[in-house]
């Protein structure tokens, strides 16, 4: 049987698992030129927290008793396109479900393209080789333009996102440092992917004081995962012409006030400093560009992965609610099945 | 006899005139390779507030009971440098007095360099020709990037920086909005200089209202010189892209609490939105391409000035206090002398 999970109510703050609901489907029939997907792994994102609202923010909000829609990798098991055969791994934005018509075309929402297992885990494709390993890439290569001797401070450091640009920042010969908000994190950062320094937000008593003493000469890059209390600190440290790079904003995501604090024009002006946002769909026509380059240094072993799986598609709603209270080293997926298994 | 200008207390909040002291000075004598100049005109420009408190900010801070230094013009008296002759008009950063002596070697910080008086009036060396023509080029061309159809919206817009601004996004073929704080001053925008539609940010009622209004396609690019809560609703306006550059904040120069408001990241995130502060010095190897630029444009009437003057050199403390209160509509300055006086 076919299932899938809805956005059940919109959320005031934090969601719960109750914001979402598991539902049986019926079983899709692919058209000509569609295939019909099992669905590997899901992935959860803190992006998504926005689509949960009313109203457009980067993308179109999520609708009411309608399946919620993320990242996924699949596995073809009825191809009726010339593009693909049973058996092909393809990766898309597609919905949370067991099973699920797509093509290959991309001017629809249910677009698909083929992963190629024999690069890497197909599930690198939702993380480190997919929509996180690009943010990274061109968040801070394209707009933080680190030079080698330069720090580069990172905020969600030990996230999806954040885990890249550490180790990205290290190749270009940068001082890095990382903010994550457990010490196993924090170990982890600088014991497997080199990191320079850490500090861990949740326990240091002045975080900026203890960003400081990590970052004598200053900040020139900061890649803001978090927004909030954190890049408040950092931004007093930063040096002239610093590039800060605003990817995401988790700390706020589920305020239900105002985010209200110090204006950051003032630092800006005085440091002839740099603020820019993005999302990595700016970055679209250039992504064949990245993921060979990603892939050569993940087979290289310059880049690390790391993923944290949750077992079992109900439990989906519950890696989501995860990511806001930090459980997750690395990239939070769900795996729902393994290839090769029939429908 | 000489006099100068010294900082006679810092301020906490507002300077007021007694912030500044009139004395009596010695009248230098210019060594091998200086010359003496009799000043001829002071320039006023709000990032001198920053001098006053103690602590670097963009520069270095004006020292107690020392001479206050600015843009000033002045006529050579006495040649001792065979790079100028007695009537040449020069420009540089140097003090507030009657008399000083000064030199052509860049390396000093009474650095001069010639003014033409063929080409402009020589007061332009200090206005629309001089440091903040400057800044309006490089930040509305070269940060902002302004396209042909754009809206591009200007705070401070009647001020000495606005005004250039507003008209170099005209010449851009932008939509202009320019936000000042009188009607008159609106009415010289639109009447003068012509800007689309205006904002008067003191009488209006509801000032993201009114800036909705005037700007019905959106912000994409936001020349800010004022911060505080004007830049606050412009920043709801913004259109994915746009560019917000931070010349100056000059409703924070007198806070004597911490500048806090809406913080500016989330929507910079979501609109994949710029923000950069800079100093026009950042451009200075540049500065020989914009000059005769500004000065074609002013002499082919694409460019039109307005100045401000304030008559007497005692009176340049009145004067620098004016641009608090908003009371310059373009350049304030102070003229000392006429050139072609003897010492």
């Amino acid at each position: 049987m076919n299932k899938k999970i809805v956005l059940a109510s919109r959320p005031n703050g934090l969601p719960t698992v109750d914001s979402f609901r598991v539902v049986d489907a019926e079983m899709p029939r692919p058209a000509e030129g569609e295939v019909l997907l099992k669905t590997l792994y899901l992935s959860v994102d803190p992006y998504m927290r926005g689509r949960m609202n009313e109203g457009k923010s980067y993308v179109e909000p999520f609708e009411l008793n309608e399946v919620i829609t993320g990242g996924v990798v699949g596995e073809v098991v009825e191809s009726r396109s010339e593009n693909f055969q049973a058996g092909d791994i393809v990766a898309g934005y597609l919905g949370w479900q067991l099973y699920q018509v797509a093509t290959g075309d991309r001017a629809t929402v249910t677009s698909i393209t083929k992963v190629d297992p024999s690069l890497a885990p197909v599930s690198t494709a939702l993380g480190i080789l997919g929509m996180p390993g690009l943010t990274a890439y061109f968040g801070l290569l394209d707009i933080g333009r680190p030079a080698a001797g330069e720090t580069v401070v990172v905020s969600g450091a030990a996230g999806a996102v954040g885990m890249v640009v550490c180790q990205l920042a290290k190749i270009k010969g940068c001082r890095v440092v990382g903010i994550a908000g457990s010490d196993e994190k924090n170990e982890y950062l600088t014991g497997e992917l080199g990191v320079d320094a850490t500090v861990n937000y949740k326990s240091a008593a002045d975080i900026r004081g203890a960003l400081k003493d990590a970052c004598p000469g200053g900040v020139d890059v900061y890649f803001d995962n978090v927004g909030g209390a954190i890049s408040d600190a950092v931004l007093t440290l930063i040096n002239r012409r610093a590039r800060i790079i605003i990817c995401g904003q988790i700390s706020l995501y589920n305020l239900e006030r105002p985010d209200v604090g110090p204006r950051a024009q003032l630092p800006l002006l005085v440091k002839s400093a740099l603020m820019q946002g993005f999302i990595v769909s700016d970055y679209a026509a250039r992504f064949p560009e990245a993921i060979p380059r990603l892939g050569r240094w993940l087979a290289e072993g310059k880049l690390k992965n790391a993923e944290n799986v949750v077992e079992g598609f109900e439990n989906a709603p519950r890696a989501f609610l995860g990511l806001f209270a930090g459980e997750n080293t690395g990239k939070q997926l769900v795996r729902v099945a393994e290839p090769g298994g029939a429908k």
